[in-house]
């Protein structure tokens, strides 16, 4: 059984990442998984938010975005509209709690690491392909503060990465594209850390209900989307 | 083993359905779970959102808000910040997708439901109350609907409930309280249709990251919570 | 002469305060004028704003808001709107210098009482239900603070309520009610001191201007409300 | 008893109306009481708001604003805070009130006559002067109507002027200025027809509650200056 | 050739300073450009923001408005919208760079002097009127701050006016009425210190592109208009 | 006399023009000046702006932002603050106002074209990129259209291009990176047609006033600049 762009259900499309994107930030990696395209840049800054002061410990956040014509018909700008929409809100929690998940933020020390995550083009899966690619900017700008001589070790104690899976025609499917996350019926996101265990589960019944049995092939499916996303992160990370 | 409150770890809290509390609405709910109390109104009006227009079929959307003092501590109105916090539209985004999958919407005609959540103490789990009361309240209005003529038949496909559960000191528990939820590891909401099916499932790791063993008991113990609600319901329906 | 619901023309509707009614707020007051249904709630803050700081005197401040199925037909969140409307910000204004005209602020200390005042249901006299029942929330906050120490005595220097009157098919009647509100060609507003003295009068010709007589009839009605609300305020505080 | 400018309790400050101020504008009219100068610019515009379309009927409406520097201490403007206040939002809501009182709406027809005040220098009773020349330039865009022929009968009922009165130094005084207002220990503002009736009653007790005899005695000095002030538009019309 | 309300195409509009004209402001000046008319009032605030703290030096800014009435058609006020629109911001920043540019911010002190530009009746080159009245009303403010022994120098090292050209049925004409505007192909903004050198220099093709002859035969009129208002400013500051 | 980069002064920085950068827009190209990146994404929508529905004329307009860490030190997304800033409006209706310059706008029909310019990489002259590659991607876009058949013939009657030129230590200077611009005395923007007329000329005088003589020789100095970057469309567009 073969998919529109000739991938078998259990196959995520080309990921590519292209560290160094842009000159300025501390991190920045354009993460592409198919036809998507996500600009993630990190951002060092002294100092944490108001309601961490004070207690030795530092803290990741994220924001993300998607540029006006990243899709097919233009959205508008939320800054025209003065808010971000709740589904913008959401992602960036996730990314932020994603990166937090496998962090120890105590020996961040005090400063916040912001991660930006601007989508270019949108063909599914920006929300994991962020999150795959944020980890790399992330583990980028901390390096570099280690370089630098401002951190004597690394506080990230795990990896981590994220894939959508699916049911599509009553099929489970890997690494949703656009036309294929429009048709699902059940459509989930898996957040997993490098060694396998579980960050963030988020399933939605778009169409029909699921029983445990589809939820329990979904999760199988997305931890071996996952093993794979976290050996091409590796294989990045060693270039 | 026994919980602050008494409870065993795989037991809800006190659970209470109020139904007619305030007048004006075609369907009204107070629904406690403890001392977590929401006020869950359901309001019918004529027409669909632009987006749906003309397409033959109804909508079913919801708000949620806390009164500031429904918490230990006063948080702000956000009608004073002039703008919603991301939990809030998260929240309300994941009512109103429960609501809609356990409904036929073409069946509904082209009307809204809207469910208004208003949330007077809070004391843990105010979402899957909110999913919980808003199901009779919902219920309430569509017969509403009935009586008076509008429908011949109930949309309604099935019914809907919510809970959640955690990993609390490494135990799973099942519907945490504030305290509770405050230091468990693991926290997960799970909405579960009356015939055992999943329509959302959404765990985050607070602490720590869980492995496949710990997400199974978690998902089994929402399913025995879920289980118990629907038969609640089903009697305050009779009633 | 009978009004629709019985009443004579200088006749308060049913009257009802429901002390505790929440758990967390230092005071909470669920205060029913007939149909109308106000929750007050009272929250002690250490400090003042900005405006009074270092002068050695506090603050007693409100917020006002209607559900928004609280009326008959919805009226939409002002949080969705992202601002307050003139009437509600009218409304908070007046219930807070109501209650701070019958405090000594010096007396108070540096701390702010924040008096939230949620309509659950209206039906008339939303405001001055408000004003009655967050005295009795602001009274029983203040004997918080007396019970644990922090202060000695009462700043409370007298006791508030308020009531409506209207001139209805040009009759002169107390506490209206909405049918009567809608249809009232003048509609004043009283806001008197236990001992018998003015602190607010807002009278608005609706439909038509009036007269020296007629203001002062509607005046003396105002008083004998007040009158009688005092003694239920006096009466619920010794219980 | 002289006050401090020299003038008596029951002495109003020198009031000028001056006609035309700007050129574009249906009526215009700069309204001194003392040193306060509010700029009175009536529009006429086809149509009605949303809320009264079809229904045969005209709508009058004000806009109140301060410039910046109107006063000693600089303020900010509102359109930079993205917000109005509350205290300017019950000032405008109070002048179209008062404006509509005396109007025949349904003989006005389906046009809306807006009138801005913007206040150029405050010294006290912006809100009073504000009404007492949006009156004159209300007269002066109705005229034109009827002069180009689209009406052919005014229909003003009668005229409306507005005065602040307060108890300072616990003696009834007429038309505060800003030092007086500062130190008044009750303010209240009268809204009365030319032929002598109650439009609007508003007072506070801004320093301690008043009995009813203080509300006769301010409320007899409110219908004084009231009186003068309709002699005075009359005349200023007439010329 | 004459223009349409006689004036040759070199020729100024009636242009006349009332000083004085709000009596709180540390400088406050009606300009009028023929029947144009830009209050300009200037405020004298310790401190500057806080970009600037802690570098011993100054700040000059602006704010412009327009009453809504100021136009042929009425205008919604900013504060109703809840944002400025990009002209206004536009020619805020406009006019506050005109006048730092001829100030030493660092002989001003740690103040900031901010001119308020509202505009009372616009008929074309209110940005520019604007301008060359805001100078004249910083130079009473910073007078004022020497007559105080607050400077003892001025910090002004020259002064600054403006005015618009155009290309006018391809005639180049001086400071454009709104008719002349509306009409022009071409519409430049000229703003020139007191020793003829240039500050600011805005030129738009509303029609049609433009050569560079005619850039520097508007330029050359621009030029010289600056020098006339120039002379004017002398003069009234001299009376 | 060489500049840090190697430039003589009247160098451009290399131009690099990225046609196709992403795959949805109707034109899309990512333009290089140096180090500063902008992605312009072409969007072509039926219909106009309500100001100009049914007047037979179509519309161009544009937006621009830039990424948050696009400059060295990371600045807030104006989506958060919920407003454009005022620089970020002044530049897109720039933008826009130079495209509609050499555009026949009833050529085009009732049709908008969007052009949205995301800066990717800030080094100076960002808005000059921004017309210089916006140009390259309306042209784009209106060709898509022709090749669809839904015009006959380009509306487009020049090219267009703009180039920034300065005043560094006294010296004029073209097309300044973001160090030059920092410390240039006098800064200024020309944005001319491919037939060598002026559509826009802002100059400001950053430091001090400058001379004719000087504005002269920018002028003269962005004809060159602007000369070569035509040129160069007109390559890209051959290509």
């Amino acid at each position: 059984m073969r998919r529109a762009d000739g991938r078998t259900p259990c196959e995520l499309r080309p990921v590519y990442f292209s560290r160094g994107f842009t000159r300025y930030a501390e991190g920045s990696v354009l993460m592409s998984f198919g036809e998507t395209r996500v600009l993630c840049n990190a951002t060092v800054e002294e100092g944490v938010p108001a309601f961490l002061r004070g207690q030795g410990q530092g803290w990741i956040t994220a924001e993300y975005s998607m540029l006006p014509r990243a899709t097919q018909v233009r959205s508008p700008r939320e800054a025209a509209r003065g808010k971000l929409s709740g589904r913008t809100s959401e992602i960036q929690r996730l990314i932020g709690r994603s990166l937090r998940a496998i962090c120890d933020l105590e020996a961040l020390g005090e400063r916040t690491i912001l991660i930006d995550c601007d989508v270019l083009q949108a063909d599914g899966g920006t929300r994991t392909a962020a999150i795959t690619g944020a980890y790399v900017a992330l583990h980028d700008a901390v390096f570099g503060l280690i370089r630098q001589g401002q951190l004597n070790a690394s506080p990230l104690r795990d990896s981590v990465s994220a894939v959508s899976v699916g049911l599509v025609d009553n099929h489970p499917m890997l690494d949703l594209d656009y036309a294929e996350d429009f048709r699902a019926a059940v459509d989930m996101n898996f957040v997993v850390t490098g060694s396998g265990l579980f960050v963030e589960v988020q399933g939605t019944a778009e169409e029909r209900p699921f029983s445990m049995q589809e939820l329990d092939d979904l999760r199988n499916l997305a931890l071996t989307g996952c093993r794979e996303l976290h050996r091409m992160q590796m294989r990045t990370l060693e270039a």
